[in-house]
């Protein structure tokens, strides 16, 4: 049986369930590129909501990112989002939700001793007319925060 | 179509799969606790595996703890290990792999504001006769490195 959604989760409650679309990539150091992207929200009942997102190529559907973590909201419209990247990157994220609008910045980055030198990461999450968009900006190999990465993405479950 | 493993994998490869069965935990600041557990290794054909586990009581199978994260083999028999908690915890863990025997000590442990205060976590993962045992021990609340979790898998797929 599902789970009832725990009350600290009601302001999450919109983005449950799976979206999918497209986006698109720059930075300095590299070519843009598109990809594909589908991302999913789930919980358990306990204050979090659970999250996996992957990425795939769109001419032959190969693998490019994933990412797993946890949403927690807390009281007074903040919540922490804690992920992991397979590149052996770890994110805590503090910010705020309001309504549709979730602003979250690092407050630390984990590192493993072969990552790539990532030292900040902010990540801006819209949800308008059931539409979900994203942005993120990334500090990275010597630069400043920049833009690095847009999508947007329909709900499909 | 199944992804061919990537070749940096081959030395977790005994890993990949679902595991199930019961740990045990202890710790100086709570009552000793045993747990029903699932772990789950999988890959998409680059050069890490993907983790995920959820832990549940055994009386009325509610949800307990539950990780994500990637395990990423390196040269020589060494390993990072990533890996996120839903308490708002991150951890950048590195250590060895040799045949069977998984040994890894956190070099980072990412804390959200509002995350219990974890400081060190060392994991050893076993895999003999079929049967993953694990060992966690944890530094937390200002207690020094000790023993907090056991657990004993089988393979279920």
């Amino acid at each position: 049986m599902e789970p009832a959604l725990h009350p600290d989760c009601e302001p999450l409650a919109f983005l449950l369930g799976t979206w999918s679309g497209e986006g698109r990539g720059h930075y300095p150091t590299i070519k843009p590129f598109a990809y594909g992207e589908e991302v999913r929200f789930w919980h358990v009942g306990k204050p979090f909501l659970a999250y996996s997102q992957r990425t795939w190529a769109l001419d032959d559907s190969r693998p490019l990112h994933t990412e797993a973590g946890y949403w927690r909201p807390k009281p007074e419209g903040r919540i922490e989002i804690v992920l992991v990247h397979p590149t052996g990157i770890t994110e805590i994220q503090e910010g705020t939700m309001d309504g549709g609008v979730i602003a979250v910045r690092s407050t630390q980055i984990g590192l493993a001793s072969t990552a790539k030198d990532v030292t900040a990461l902010s990540r801006v999450f819209r949800v308008e007319s059931g539409t979900l968009t994203y942005d993120l900006e990334m500090a990275a190999v010597g630069l400043p925060l920049q833009h690095h990465l847009n999508a947007t993405l329909e709900r499909t479950s």
